[in-house]
């Protein structure tokens, strides 16, 4: 048996990727359209007053192509919390135009390949700050989710713990040196969802997501050993925004 | 033609995955949601004698994301019994405002790769106790089927005995260094499901399933064998605290 | 190329999956139920008569989960009667309120890696009722459809015939060992639907699907050369049963 | 780089597999009805027109299963002949009633693997007429597509083209062995549609499709190289009889 | 770690696939027809104008097959443009009685593999002509992903730069020798979509686009390498035949 990495786990995460029906939109009443959007401002203003207090964070992104219309994107110190904001925003009347798209359940995670083994690791403030991340006020939105390969030939969970650190290292040099263009988040979604990480990748030009992926494949960790799902990408928008793009 | 593992096998299981359809509920009238309430009133009552007198279990979770807003995890002696019950469920006033999501058919199973060969094995109260299993009273619930892989180069099925016990008892020494974090119930699936066992996880750390799961990964059994459908996580819900979720 | 299979075939097979909408089943007036009960009753006596003259052969079944709410396995001796009697009971009342789930194509087969080679196999009364059977009146039934694989190392057709016959011996040996306890029928589908057979299986304990499955995937033939597609398990249905289900 | 093949191409088809909701049909008044069938038959006689005058073909199936109720083949000259078809039966009244099941782009072709080069192929009346087919009146219809594989270890588009040759050769002996009872059409989808190739094949009785194609199995060029998608089986209708299968 | 490819990026550039619900638009009223139209016209004639000033630019497209019933190419200096655009259509009058078939998100692309380092690549008029392609004016269009494999075995990621070079210097002669026959358009989508790169054809003869693919097919870095998503094939159509087509 390969020794298993060890994570250091932060705030909840839900990615809640949705499409909005349009013709139901145009359909609603005025009083329907004004009740609407006094929830959604109420749930935006809950929402920001939490990221204020640093209590959870959250992003509302609008989303590129036909795989969805908008995404948000809640942290949470609980897992309790984000099923209550998911069904609370399930019960609301802007959700009843809405139709779930894709939705990803994980948590904010970093894991041993790169950190040092000395003293905990909990109590260290950057560990802290970045396990309970405040969602970056930059332009551009990019999620995707991803599997190391288990594969005869490429099994990754087969790598003795030496090599996997080698090669998380390279990886993460990659990383370092899109540090100031690129901010990337990390969420574990072994035992909660479909894929076993969450990657979140925030920047002012969208076009370094295809530049940091691309350049990543090439690097053995994504080459021989990365396979990726779906890829989301989109704008950041404010509360104020979001709303605004509701005007007909 | 390697030797057959042979299974002890128990109870039948559902595990029943729904949304729901909250607009639909929403214009339910006054008098329809309280015949839909007093129908699953009555059906959770049922449930509950059932699993009061130990003749069955039940559990009623909220699951988190997209995938499914609710589900039923439904233990009992006989297929019919569970058959019964669906088609009761279905036919009920609540059903028409749920969609299915996922379903799963096993029974209670545990393997001859981790017991001893010593008298009737039906016969422990030990054993009888993890084939009838009580479902546990823990906040958090988690669900996935899985197959044991049939690859050229990793194929389970043409191993060894010996081997696959080796296998399987380093796998359960990390499944008992979570007893008292986690209680895990194993149901077989082979010539019922699509999948060949479904896991269901107990804990009251969502964080554990995460660190079970992702622990025994780098386990042979699971690195080289395992593969996995889909997860899903959610929040332990009492019949009453479900039925006030409904609440708009 | 390696020396093909031969086969017998007999009566053409349809199994036809259904799920039933049952808000709108129960939004039928009374008239309009007794006029798509009245309709069942008279498909199930034309089956009826036509499986007591042994001119085909008919099954109901009830299935468990989400996957088909219920089942009909069909047997004629022509691919036209299949077609006239789903087109009928496309027309037919009750199917307004249901919705297709699933369904196969194929004929009932025996292949010549078992049989001998002498003399007219047609002619052989066991093979004539072997070819034309009449489903058993056992209380489950279990439907799966599957392939023989077809990869680099793995290649069930590359292989010469008398690997195939020794492979095929071994896995009918765990079949007879059956015998009495479950029923099987195996239909060939190559060229007529996507998996290449269908095994259904009959049993008045449906442990033994479990049983038998489980232990075949241990067996060389199924462990590095099968291939299997969803499994639908259900109870056996009268006609009577059946339409007693639908009352609510 | 390995020698690519060559073809010759004729007519572009389109294959259309279609689903009728027949509440929907039972749904339309008796106007409605005659509005649907007029235009089908205004329709039907212009493809037949076309088809006598061999500017053209077309064939009317009835898809046995749930996989579709119906399936038009078409044959012409040009895409933008079958483009401008598929708008107007899209526009029909009667394809109110129909939704969308499967479809398939390509165009006949002849390879290279089997011909002389010997003059300009395209000169011989045979293979004129082989390239401008005209649809065969036999009862039954079978439709898959396929792909050559392109796996480690067994990739067809890296065999020499000799290699090729003697297989391809193989293959065309046993279709040839069916001559009189089946009646091949190759269709080349490249570039065209989501797989390689569309087989369509016709005959008396449908047994022989499952004969050819378990047969071809055991070949070199299936048994290691083929990769085949959905099957369709059908009943060929007239104009007529699909007009008269549609009275209630 | 193999040397990652460097890019030329140009324009985003959005696929939007769209089916048309026929019933609904013969539901619409006489001035919902017009209304529809109307916005139609307009955002035809803003894209126009656009192309005009080369500012980006647009193509309409006629989609063969049930995939999809059109398709818009849309090609604009910032990712921001086309939400904005997407948006637009989405809450247009037309679009009520769309429905999304299939997208892709990405940006025009060249690569290293083919060009010389000397100086700043951009300078150069021949690419910014093509990193800001106007779409031609050519009959018939034909779009489809792909992917380069990560497969044990066949690896494009691990190669060595030089051997890809290679590779590619292949693949673009075959390209070349098409020139004047097929235009071709590359965009990447690592980071963006679900593919690696969206390859957009046009031509004035459709049997082209399955010349050259099926001849790429055979060359080492498709046969060995490409992984090919759907193919969607269509004809070019000006915004008033497009409108035109719209007429019942």
């Amino acid at each position: 048996m390969a020794e298993a990495a060890e994570t250091l786990d932060g705030w909840y995460c839900l990615h809640d990727f949705r499409t909005i029906n349009w013709t139901e939109w145009k359909a609603f009443s005025s009083a329907e359209k004004q009740e609407a959007i006094a929830e959604l401002n109420q749930l935006f203003s809950d929402w920001d007053l939490n990221h204020q207090v640093h209590e959870g964070s959250y992003g509302i992104y609008s989303i590129l192509g036909q795989k969805a219309d908008f995404a948000f994107m809640l942290l949470r110190p609980t897992m309790e919390e984000l099923s209550t904001i998911e069904t609370q925003f399930n019960k609301s009347k802007f959700a009843e135009i809405t139709e779930p798209a894709y939705s990803f359940v994980s948590v904010v995670e970093l894991s041993n390949y790169l950190g040092s083994k000395n003293g905990d690791p909990y109590a260290h403030p950057l560990v802290q700050k970045r396990l309970k991340p405040t969602l970056p006020d930059m332009g551009y939105f990019c999620f995707y989710p991803m599997d190391k390969k288990r594969q005869y030939g490429d099994n990754w969970y087969m790598l003795p713990m030496e090599e996997r650190k080698n090669l998380m290292r390279s990886h993460g040099q990659i990383g370092r040196s899109y540090a100031g263009t690129i901010t990337q988040i990390i969420t574990g979604s072994v035992g909660l969802d479909d894929w076993e990480w969450g990657v979140t990748l925030f920047a002012n030009d969208p076009l370094q997501f295809k530049k940091i992926v691309y350049e990543m494949r090439f690097d053995e960790a994504s080459a021989r050993f990365g396979e990726f799902g779906p890829f989301y990408v989109g704008l950041h928008q404010s509360p104020d925004a979001f709303i605004q793009s509701l005007s007909l």
